[in-house]
């Protein structure tokens, strides 16, 4: 009997569940389940208002995707359930959630439905703004030695921003509150019974560096309520990424059809989990999980400090190696943005339309070059109040022309990031890349062209969940290590894109204008951008 | 009998004939006719592709101005065209026609029927750039005493630029060619059979300067053969702008139906005829007419060099002041751009639809900043390879947010001008608008706050040749000068639109912005810009 495994992949808007066979990865059959309650972000679910900047979920749509996506899998592959070894997942990250002692979601208990701190707060829930500056202000003052492990900026969506905004704006559920748990843990917790924290985001999100957490003084320095906020609510023990964390229970068993006892890989986050399903988990392979925004994973076999990294953890992608983070915080965002406020037709595929019109263009052919920080910049400067530029637009200056210089901005951040990395003395040699843009053939190209380095392209339409999938068969045992199960069942066309000579060099001198223009703005030579932001927020704040 | 003028004012694409009261400018009647040809920018009237940058016109459509347009005014007026008693005219320039001894084109001899040179060069004829560059070079090698006179570049529209052209591109129509002349001048030749040469082309596009043309031994190091171009070809006695410049000839009676023998006003330039129009002759009053690029022209006491301006001609807007001119070159361009190119909607009147939906904000509110180069920077940086740039762009940016951001971007450059001049001693007072835009009263309101002027509205839509009939009036001996006739039949609205204090501080602290991005990329701190236009033309050869 052919051994299989299940992934599955909690998104922000649906969970993907995707049965996998372990001997070579393949993908036998898939189902999704759209949240019914989606994002909260302007009302809660009996309608009232939310505050701007909110971003909350409904755990029990979590525990639906078990019951819905993950049999609708099976069936779609047309396996017998009891040849599933092993179950992983990943999570968005970081998402909180705030329990009880046994893990029931506070907005699960009567006198908490209504109120909208005991609900998950998603990751991009960025109502803590003022706690992430005051930590990150205090951090600087008291130079904690973690600081420089997140390039120096601790964000708005973590763990510890979130938890002291909780603090402050409903100390009743806060002190209700056993553990605010990621749901990446929380899932896990519902498919074993055990709550076991995972090493992934225990780093990446909660500030745990060389086994420790931010000192009680520093807690207690930002608010004296919050001293014992790690004893109490946050530490626990931490599970490695691959390890089992426990068997699948028997409520877990009803909910999913899967066999009771089966492997419960240890929780994960889904840009991390992609590396291996790219079979990327050697250092020298950068991953860029490119949708929305770009996620960039990585291992090195040192612990480096690179300026302006999202953070580095130890095992934060695979156990012995340093994992590596870093992010562009607009991609595929400003390309819709462009698309949906500056082309003046409309049709099926705006995107396509642009793409084959700028396809043709030799590199500078447009005049143009850009910055692509409508979103801010999350790596190497770590500033969100940044903004875009264009330079170079004439009469003649056609969308498509702006279009690809807005693709070739996004390329010339990444660019960024590489050097970036290079530069601290962690060697890139690979770009693999997953998520949703791999599907657009000149935007890869440019990327190749403009990192002058050969571009790989992820084999799995469903990445996450097919690295969940190789988590799961480790922890089951069918594998030693994510490394050797990575090789056997992740899926990647190497060096589908490859440089073009004459096109890199044109593109070297124009991420030289590019790194002109990015320090110009960004590091403060001309503080424009900022002025421009505060202006802008008190000119709105007068109306 | 109610004495009356007739004005006519000759476009890019047609003319227009007003009759005007002389007692007090009152406008009786008006018709426009569309020439013909229109402009030959990529065929011969035969057909024949022209090459790039190349614009043409046909002489004979003029003649139909005045066969048709004039007596269609008349008509319109319900008019005795015995009352009649002057004619003046304004042309675009410098628009120049090859003519022989007795002032017929050279195009209209059957041997230079298909030869492209022997047409009239319109304005915006461009194809004589590289004969501008090198009258350039060698004017500033030989520093030419006139050259500060025009902001230090002479432009490829102006007289030397083409005749050089004609010269070295046609050898044969430079030979067979008696006069170059302004189109405005020929217009007036054919009305009274006199060859009269205005006082504001000859300075303004013919760099007369101090009684004196470029010298021979300059002509000669551009081109041996150009040694004797000004005394064989080009000079001529000039007339004073409101003089007249003859008497209607019989031919011309016949054309337009007026009396044969009244007075024909020496010829002018459409820019500098509405100065009077709106009652705007005085020192200190700055006329901004506002259309697809700006001109602006304003009297002065004194002769100063102002950086960066287009010229200054001693009596070239009226005589004994010194005429000033400066100008943008993409205003309403620009716009136009944006809304053919970067609005996802259409509409009837997307402009107006832009405007209502910016109309509300704050200044700064949209936190953007934008230079407004897409058609280069006419004045005060006289730089045609400089271009666009838009900073502040974020995934909320409206396109109601980047055509506010536009608009005040077309402000600041008419401030730099404005302040330009009044650091080198020429002290503007008012800012009194005219052409096309006025309609715009959210444009208007920008500018009033952006420039913390008073602004006044020309109160004529037809500017131009409301000026023309203004010289009329006084070519007809009316009035004793074009002041006191500008005084009577001028118009203008005061004060329409005021400074509002809360705006001209927050416009004040964004000009500041956008001086330091205007001498960061036009000033040479960083030439990306022209690094940009030279790439953008290598790699369009390479296809």
């Amino acid at each position: 009997m052919e051994p299989l495994v299940v992934g599955v992949d909690f998104g922000t808007l649906s969970g993907r569940a995707v049965v996998v066979r372990v001997r070579d990865g393949a993908e036998l059959g898939s189902a999704v389940y759209d949240y019914r309650h989606g994002v909260l972000d302007r009302t809660m679910p009996d309608g009232r208002p939310l505050p701007p900047d909110w971003a909350l979920q409904v755990p029990s749509d979590y525990i639906e995707v078990l019951r819905t996506a993950v049999p609708g899998a099976i069936r779609q592959a047309g396996v017998d359930p009891s040849q599933v070894i092993g179950v992983g997942t990943d999570f968005t990250a970081c998402t909180m959630v705030p329990v009880t002692e046994d893990g029931t979601p506070l907005c699960e208990l009567p006198e908490f439905e209504c109120e909208p701190h005991a609900y998950v707060k998603l990751w991009k829930h960025h109502a803590a703004q003022p706690q992430a500056d005051r930590i990150n202000a205090l951090a600087r003052a008291r130079s904690e030695k973690w600081l420089p492990r997140y390039g120096g900026l601790i964000s708005s969506e973590w763990e510890f921003a979130k938890a002291l905004e909780l603090l402050e704006e409903a100390p009743q559920v806060y002190r209700e509150m056993r553990h605010f748990v990621e749901a990446a843990d929380w899932i896990v917790w519902q498919l074993t019974g055990t709550y076991v924290r995972n090493a992934c985001t225990a780093g990446y999100k909660g500030i745990y560096q060389d086994g420790e957490y931010p000192s009680r003084d520093f807690l207690a320095e930002l608010n004296p309520a919050f001293a014992d906020f790690v004893v109490d609510k946050l530490a626990h023990p931490l599970g490695t990424l691959g390890d089992r964390a426990g068997r699948l229970s028997a409520q877990a068993a009803v909910w999913t059809g899967l066999r009771e006892g089966i492997s419960v890989a240890v929780g994960n986050v889904d840009a991390h989990v992609t590396a291996p399903a790219a079979n990327a988990v050697q250092p020298g392979q950068m991953v860029a999980i490119m949708g929305t925004s770009t996620c960039h994973v990585m291992n090195g076999t040192e612990l480096r400090e690179v300026p302006g990294m999202c953070g580095v953890v130890d095992g934060g992608i695979v156990a012995g190696l340093w994992g590596y983070e870093a992010g562009q915080s607009g991609v595929g965002d400003i390309f819709a943005w462009f698309v949906d406020n500056c082309v003046p037709y409309r049709g099926n595929d705006v995107h396509e339309q642009l793409t084959e019109l700028a396809r043709d263009q030799r590199p500078g052919e447009h005049g143009l070059i850009a910055l692509d920080w409508h979103n801010g910049n999350r790596s190497v400067l770590v500033d969100h109040d940044l903004s875009g530029v264009i330079v170079g637009q004439t009469l003649a200056t056609k969308p498509e022309d702006m279009y690809r210089a807005l693709l070739e901005a996004t390329a010339f951040g990444t660019r960024t990031i590489i050097d970036t990395f290079i530069d601290a003395g962690v060697p890139v040699r690979e770009l693999v890349i997953a998520g949703g843009l791999v599907k657009n053939d000149l935007l890869m190209q440019i990327y190749a062209d403009v990192t002058n380095l050969p571009l790989s392209i992820i084999g799995s339409a469903q990445g996450p969940a097919l690295g969940s999938a190789i988590h799961a068969a480790v922890a089951a045992g069918a594998y030693p290590d994510i490394r050797a199960a990575a090789a056997a069942m992740g899926s990647v066309a190497r060096d589908v894109y490859l440089p073009i000579e004459a096109n890199v060099e044109v593109y070297q001198e124009m991420y030289e204008e590019y790194l002109t223009l990015h320090d110009y703005f960004g590091r403060g030579v001309n503080d424009v951008m900022h002025r421009l932001r505060a202006r802008r927020n008190v000119q709105k704040g007068r109306k």
